[in-house]
């Protein structure tokens, strides 16, 4: 049987002792005063730094760590796709719940104990598994893990004293490819799951979870329960893999699905189809070949582009260079600010990053409205 | 006989192939055109990104990189040293060399042969070492290796269609302790050097090298040589040695040296000396403990300050924790740039990394106008 681990490191629940009373922007309004007159602080958020950003829930002076984060059914999957996975859920999160109106909470109601079911075989001694029964094959007719991994976000708003659930998203990966072992320790070999075996799957589990969790008395009927479908990038991908269907429901039922076309690139392109990211991969192996011959010995330098309804929206770009002097990394900090706006995609956000094996050298970005990046050169005393 | 050996790396004067002319910002005034019409660039600049930076220079279409980069007598040294040296010495340049009068040039003028024999000890077949003859002893009584490393910047004015040099700067680095062994690859020794020894030998090494550099036909007799004296930091510090003393002269003879009062400190202190720098030293504290118990498996909270004449110039914090989710590490950074603001230092430079074993994970910093934190959290798609 698999053994269900926590992936890098899932410390989650430990709650943990803050003041963050010292803190002027923490919103103290939820504070009660015992008849002692002693201050019995309960609930607490952040408070929002930023307009894009969620206020968070701080509750007995601590930051709410969430119930099961990180579970995975696999131990040794991408971890591009968890953070790919966390990061998107977010967005998707954020086009129901403004982060005006909304404050976060990480997952509260699904438990690791139960998360850790849930991702397992249905069997006899695992009757809530979400993934397909052992059918006893080791080749392509075994019944694959679908199930990849599942996360919860909780939105909260003020009622007083307290905060009201008023909204969740349930973020369900699945697996494109299964990765298994025939004999315990052994070669892993690959199952590929179809497209259409994984959508049909995917709805099929999404239903059984809002059935769940309507079931969770603290949840109740009627709160919107957001579910946004993932699916997982191959084990040696360069990027993490994307969401490809959302839905809300308000019932026990759901009853449409709304596609998601988010697809994740990698540039340079491996073989140069020419597709929507076609002009954009040239424009990048123009950037590429200036930035490359600026020292001898720049090893990679690549990008990861993301793309919705085949339109760009984002470049994360990645140059490993070896260790050079202070005064050369600032000059070829300088050099690829000048370079970057030629040739990366403008009215998105690029971010530069340039890295050695001591670590990050240098960091450049530009938000979508900007024309010139802003650069940082990691220094010491 | 010791080894002299390049630190880190130093392919540094290697030729580099990159087409500067299609970038805008760099200034293309330097090109001649032949009798043939053929047109042949000579030298370029990369053109300044921002006032408090140098333009560098473009020899030939390639970054023009240094003769003798990062030749140290010792090759076990701190590779903080390294980058405070480096970092530091172009802060002294500043002070002598406007960054909108003069453009920056790697130094070109002593070359690795030439440094890798003036590192070396004096002998008959290194007449030209400035290191003391070894006494054959191996113990206290020996003589030491007190300049650990040179460096050259050069400073370049244009005229017409060439870059004429208008001043160099000259940084020595002195130890304070010299690291040595007894017998090849056995137990490593510590010699301590005084102050006063190290000044001393520091003075005379300086009219040395201005006396060589004065003979170099290309340099000339009149041409400004700033020279700054380092001192480095012990290899099991946390942060850089310091820079000590300053001069510039314009002949072969250095009359007076301006003292710099220099200090880069570790917080928090290890022992709770009261100096100028103990109540930066308990608001660093304070920051910790708020920080620390943010998440339960933080390990580790340290910043490294440097003081001009007792005064703070600017701060560089240190978050060390384990990887987190997404969600988290927002909310984290969101609580560092509310939190930094009470404790960390104002009116000067303070940046924040926050590391992981997977790298750096988030980036705050604030310049010394600001009163609020700026933040980036590294991520993915």
């Amino acid at each position: 049987m698999r053994q269900y681990k926590k992936v890098l490191l899932g410390v989650a629940s430990i709650v943990l002792i803050i003041v963050l009373a010292a803190c002027g922007n923490i919103d103290d309004s939820s504070s009660s005063t015992s008849s002692s007159g002693k201050k019995t602080t309960s609930v607490q958020t952040t408070g929002q730094v930023s307009k894009s950003e969620y206020a968070g829930v701080i509750k007995n002076g601590h930051y709410l760590t969430s119930k099961a984060r990180g579970l995975t059914a696999n131990r040794n999957s991408n971890s591009l796709n968890i953070t790919s996975f966390e990061n998107g859920l977010l967005g998707v999160s954020k086009s129901y719940y403004s982060t005006s109106n909304y404050i976060f909470q990480e997952g509260q109601y699904l438990t690791t104990a139960k998360l850790t079911n849930w991702l397992g075989r249905k069997s006899k001694s695992n009757p809530t598994g979400l993934n397909p029964k052992d059918n006893g094959k080791k080749n392509s007719s075994r019944n694959p893990i679908y199930v990849e991994s599942i996360e919860e976000q909780d939105f909260m708003q003020k009622n007083g004293n307290s905060l009201v659930l008023k909204g969740i998203t349930i973020g369900i990966a699945m697996n494109t490819i299964d990765y298994y072992q025939k004999i315990k320790y052994g070669a892993t070999y690959q199952q590929t799951i179809t497209s259409k075996e994984r959508v049909a799957y995917g709805k099929k589990v999404a239903k059984l979870i809002v059935e769940r969790m309507r079931k969770i008395k603290k949840i109740g009927k009627n709160v919107p329960i957001t579910i946004a479908m993932y699916k997982q990038a191959a084990n040696d991908s360069l990027v993490g893999g994307s969401f490809y269907a959302k839905t809300q429901t308000t019932s026990s039922n759901i009853s449409n699905w709304e596609k998601m076309n988010v697809e994740n690139k990698v540039f340079p392109e491996i073989s140069s189809t020419s597709d929507y990211a076609s002009n954009d991969n040239k424009s990048f192996e123009n950037f590429q070949s200036q930035i490359e011959n600026y020292f001898p010995t720049i090893s990679d330098v690549t990008a990861q582009a993301k793309y919705v309804n085949k339109k760009i929206t984002g470049e994360q770009v990645t140059i490993t260079t070896q260790f050079y002097s202070e005064t050369e990394i600032i000059s070829f900090t300088n050099f690829i600010a000048q370079v970057a706006p030629k040739f990366l995609p403008s009215g998105v956000p690029v971010n530069i990053t340039v890295n050695s094996a001591n670590g990050i050298q240098a960091f450049l970005s530009r938000s979508s409205t900007q024309r010139n990046f802003k650069s940082h050169v990691f220094s010491s005393y």
